[in-house]
């Protein structure tokens, strides 16, 4: 089996300080905190950007600066957000891809997203893979919903994104794809063969998803973005603190743990 | 098992008569193609109202005149659409809830719509079942993807919606989940036990989802609205001829087709 | 999608003439039943021979017999049991494969079957195979369970069967696995890509089974070794009338029906 | 979620002390073992007997040594097999049952096993069933392929078996149901909504099925009768290392471990 590649979310657009005290929301502390969890066993860190005061941002800059910060302290995989948070434009959600990162999400649909609507139509998710394309980013398929497997190879078929893709099954957003395990049985059936994928368990999901997917080849994506409690009605002390537990399960497994150069092997990222 | 159930769903918001000729439009021609498919076996019609040119009106009143014209002619269940056209406001798409059809069809989630966007934010399928309820109107729940059962199953838990419910599977749209038998074994095992369902399969979709619902006891949905097609490069002369095929099919499965009191026997529509 | 390979097994071992009157017994009832149901649309026979009284017997001459009778009348691909009955000993059952038949059932596992046990012990299923590869005779794997899948692609790497292989699916035996729609998606998910596959429901399982196969691009047995009835509480006439049933039912889904010739093309039989 | 309940399959009827040198064999070798297990957090002692040269027998003398060894210990649940070796007979396999025990195997059909074939012809299970009914003794319902649910389910609509039934899925027998995740999900999918399961991985299945089991909520044997490795090369120093395993992640999800009295409550143990 191949070994376990680790994302680590640890912000999100959702979160707040409010909710989980140790949230990372400025560069400084987003940077700090993917060093950790890098130490921890992350091979790659999904960013989101915020402002100073929390809010969700795609400012170019702000990406920018975080991925030089995390830069200067490892060689984690950097790969920001295109998703955003709801109410961010198609022009906004593109910015993060101006920093020319190694890889990106690709979120390949639309659904309800809690009270809101998370917007990809066909046309949002062409121009995102053509940019990708244009910049040799990997794209990270984010599939919320069985049709968006389809929606990815539509493109693959246009000759816009290439086999093998990265899928990640994000499971537990209220309003798409629920996370029980025969969810992620009929969903890992639909890729083809030579894909990879990773699982995001929202909420109450993070935590036995991962355990499936170490259990059953796939790999894993924690971290505050999805989930902030350690356990029921006790919060998470940091993102590295989750990650240390798929680290020790992966372990128990006999699973290894990717570098970030093994997970740029594994996810065939050439730079 | 349970008799066949055969919504017809004559006319849609998309197809036009340049692609399907025979395609009913005015209200005099729904209410004649609606009759012609009673006659033949359906006992659920599934109606868009059209303007004169053809463009998918919400109006109120064109909704009512199609409801009384198909009343003149027969007892077949009138079930009007509150999804109209991706572009329609929610206001638009209230309207036909306003003749107080004995069922309407509830739109349980947004996705991916060709081009466009169904949209269907929680806040709007919220104020459709409330609507529903008041007016004692059975909703059918439109699923276009897996999440969306668990939509209306959230509302069935704050009261909204009443088990049990009559889902229907649209299936094959694209952007959304695929009409392959196992997407709809998937669909059917994560209803609650007493619901029925039918499905919708879309173009090529349509005949062998319809078979595979026969088989299994579920209920069919075919007409102009999902395909337009009698059989690959040959045009359907009308949507009755694709209810008798359905009925000669469910002829052979030994299984029984409803005549409309028997369907709103099974989906318990009370009036 | 394929031209549908209909097979008739129109004796079996188990049903009797006081069961069925129209059973076909005799080596000439036998073959005249077969040719019957050539003309109306199988390219599979499935042979089981019986002595004059109805005893199941797998004696050579016997088969011998048979398969000169129906190649007097038509092409059909003529298919021997190796199975028997459950109380024939494997040399016995080995005997049919001395008339060099294009091709010849083959048993993947144990199971139990009603009040017996079928007994196929790893051995003979290594047996069969290397004498059916040495006497150039294509193998039907015959699956009552899904452990058998796999019994078939360990000869395989053995090199003893060859890919793709074809595989029959009996669903419906008491004891063995049952004929839900969602047990033929489960099986067919497990065989390799290239394979084809038909199935044979038992009893009730006969016709919606088959019909599922139709629409999903498998292909279907039925007959009255499987089921005698033609619909609850009323004997089928003969086996000719199921055949028949199912190619009106193939044409109603637009799916052609394979002559002899077009079934060994499609199952790689050359002789 | 439910309290995991372990079950420790100490011994087996094939292991040998050549191929595991630390296999407990004589019944102080058992109960000593055993004991070690419920300290480690095994409420379910699952036993086979042997002779002092190691031969697998089903003597009642030695199962009664056994079971009166292992309860001058703790009160961990004492399980005998009514399976035994493939060669012991009926007559043989019930010996066990006369030492009253409070729970006991009931492999519910037969099947390949390696070379051999393991028989459970209908006869058998239903007169073991009944007489466990008659003792009082709380059935395990082997299950090591799909129909061997509706066999156990057969025997509820008999009045022989009662609901709620508690299942052992066996998976990765070499000529029975593999021990993929999805065979697992499958199997799940059909046991009746208030029954309890468990699953006993054979060798490289063990670990990731007790995996999956304890994330969705099922329950977990593990020991040298299916596994006698640590990891992959590395034999386990003892059954105990496989189930202090099993508890360090199952504390790692959060889930807990029922202590015996604990588990009879979850199984419905009443003496
Ligand atoms: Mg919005
Ligand atoms: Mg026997
Ligand atoms: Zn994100
Ligand atoms: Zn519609
Ligand atoms: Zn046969
Ligand atoms: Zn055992």
């Amino acid at each position: 089996m191949e070994k376990l590649i680790i994302t680590v979310a640890v912000t999100g657009a959702e979160v707040t300080k409010e909710k989980q005290p140790n949230l990372p929301v400025t560069p400084d502390e987003i940077a700090e905190e993917v060093y950790k969890c890098y130490l921890a066993g992350a091979s790659i860190a999904h960013i989101h950007a915020r402002l100073a005061d929390g809010t969700p941002t795609q400012s170019y800059e702000i990406y920018k600066e975080i991925k030089e910060k995390i830069e200067k302290k490892c060689n984690i995989i950097f790969q920001p957000s295109t998703g955003g948070a709801t109410w961010h434009t198609f022009e906004e959600r593109m910015q993060p891809l101006l920093t020319n990162p190694e890889m990106a999400t690709l979120s390949a649909g639309t659904c309800n997203f809690g009270n809101d609507v998370f917007m990809n139509p066909e046309e949002y998710i062409e121009k995102f893979a053509i940019e990708m394309k244009k910049r040799n980013i990997k794209p990270e398929i984010e599939v919320f919903e069985r049709g968006m497997i389809e929606n990815a190879l539509k493109l693959v078929k246009k000759g816009i994104l290439e086999l093998p893709l990265h899928f990640d099954f994000v499971m537990g957003v209220p309003g798409a794809i629920p996370g029980d395990v025969s969810d992620l049985v009929y969903l890992v059936s639909k890729i083809p063969e030579n894909c990879t994928w990773s699982v995001a368990g929202i909420g109450k999901y993070e935590l036995p998803l991962a355990v499936h997917a170490i259990a059953m080849g796939g790999h894993v994506r924690v971290g505050f973005e999805d989930n902030i409690y350690y356990k029921k009605g006790e919060l998470a002390s940091s993102n590295a603190q989750l990650v240390e537990r798929i680290v020790r399960i992966a372990k128990e497994l006999g699973r290894e743990i990717a570098t970030p150069d093994e997970a740029r092997k594994i996810l065939n990222i050439k730079r």
